[in-house]
């Protein structure tokens, strides 16, 4: 029986490319699996974990032959591997090839893949998987990581419908739920729920690490402390990347965030017991409604 | 044999107080665990859920045979109970009965307890369990919750040694780890590990209620964005609480948060990549390091 895919080549081995091969491999889903990327060592260590059949640390020669190419690398090295993509297209007479990525913020790599793709990058459907752990690496990859989460697709106004079938099949083979929104409305959305919380939470262990009592801080961190910090040990270039991605969103967000903790400073400040019930109880009735 | 406790009074029956008396159920360290407070309702459910063996509505006639007097309401409704306490303990010829709390902040509790009980509340031992959900109530309550959990004292000058044993036994018997310290270095380091996070937490859902897109925030929320949140279905009468009664210590911790988020929003704003990836990295290191 024909599978699914034939040849797939995944560009960035790590947590997010690394689980989508291990899913597709449990799915029995794909002929062959090529892994691309800059670093070698991480290649091999991808091979190794079977996660992988096969690398080619020449992104351009790996694409050659591939029926989906998947890019799961920070947003800042995109452009550079989109461009290396592109040049192995061409060199392999490739226009069959559906792309898509893993990118967390989508406008720009929407403008990006229409800027260096063939044919204004019609073939490339821009994706985000809402789902992720804050370990990283092939060794963090497992094949779960996409059972019941969403997808979100933002295909442009000229994205190939057959294209876009073939991403969302591939998600759902995986056991994702695949959605379609227009890119800029998926960037403010994930600047509040995604791009903001992992700053906030990177910025509280960093204003504690200078206090005197670090060491006592965390001795005494209970089960919230450690929630609320878990996505301060996420990977560090990737969420800058995503900042500088998605800059002006992420922005105006921080800004709603400040204006919320200056008005609990002053309400505070001022002994304002019936300002702060308020926002506790709305706060709370807002997240158990929607998490129960 | 005789038991660790022969009659101990417990005066709200929720979450924390509720736990204790299962745990020390399970340990078998109590002949009579009697429970008081306000809600006739709570302390019907307690006493249905066999975490109490009999209740009581007037506090000050529950504590007069008391051998041990554990008070774990929110910290608003101490001064009122403290009262009532040293009413039963005078009208029952009480001055044996060991009296502690579980107040998220000490030094307010224990300015309270000297004021309120008598020999300036030489038998009453500050301590602060290191434990809790997000949820609240005697359903809420479970035997587990201290096991292996910090309890901070924070016994003053004068408290009785005799006392401290007591309590500090308490705790170990339930199968806490038992650490001392001075008050103000307890409401500081709570500041920061627990108070200050609630707070940015109730802050992150409450700023995001009133965006157009609420229902695709939480649609699309993934397990960061539940992670950062949780503490937000804290109780939020507790919290106002503990914000009014850890006063300063809160507002300098939001302050040194507030120039840690200015600070991102500057390098944000002007794409200073090195700057954010200098910050993602310590924290990162830093959570690492003492979580792992």
């Amino acid at each position: 029986m024909t599978k699914l895919i034939n040849n797939l080549c995944v560009i960035g081995t790590g947590l997010i490319g690394g689980s989508l091969c291990l899913a597709l491999k449990a799915a029995d889903a794909c002929d062959n699996i090529i892994g691309a990327g800059r670093s070698e060592e991480t290649l091999q260590k991808a091979k190794q974990l079977n996660i992988i059949d096969a690398y080619d640390t020449d992104i351009s020669h790996a694409v050659e032959q591939a029926d989906i190419i998947f890019v799961s690398v920070p947003l800042g090295a995109m452009q550079t591997v989109f461009e290396k993509i592109a040049v192995g297209l061409k060199a392999g007479g490739n226009t069959r090839a559906v792309i898509t990525d893993a990118g967390s913020s989508k406008q720009r790599v929407l403008q990006l893949a229409e800027t260096v793709f063939p044919d204004n990058g019609r073939r490339f459907v821009a994706g985000h998987p809402i789902a992720g752990t804050e370990n990283s690496g092939p060794d963090a990859a497992f094949a779960d990581l996409y059972k019941n989460r969403r997808v979100i697709l933002t295909p442009g106004d000229d994205t190939d419908s057959d294209a876009i079938e073939r991403v969302t099949t591939l998600w759902q083979t995986v056991g994702a739920e695949v959605e379609s929104m227009d890119a800029a409305h998926h960037d403010k959305i994930l600047a509040a729920t995604s791009h903001l919380p992992h700053l906030l939470a990177f910025g509280l262990v960093h204003c504690l690490e200078n206090i005197d009592d670090i060491e006592d801080v965390f001795r005494f961190a209970a089960g919230g402390f450690r929630d609320v910090t878990r996505i301060a040990s996420s990977d560090p270039v990737m969420w800058r990347d995503v900042c500088l991605n998605n800059q002006q969103p992420i922005l105006d967000m921080m800004k709603r965030y400040r204006d919320e903790l200056d008005m609990l400073y002053n309400a505070l400040q001022s002994g304002d017991g019936e300002k702060l019930i308020e926002v506790f109880q709305h706060a709370k009735q807002t997240r158990d409604k929607f998490t129960h």
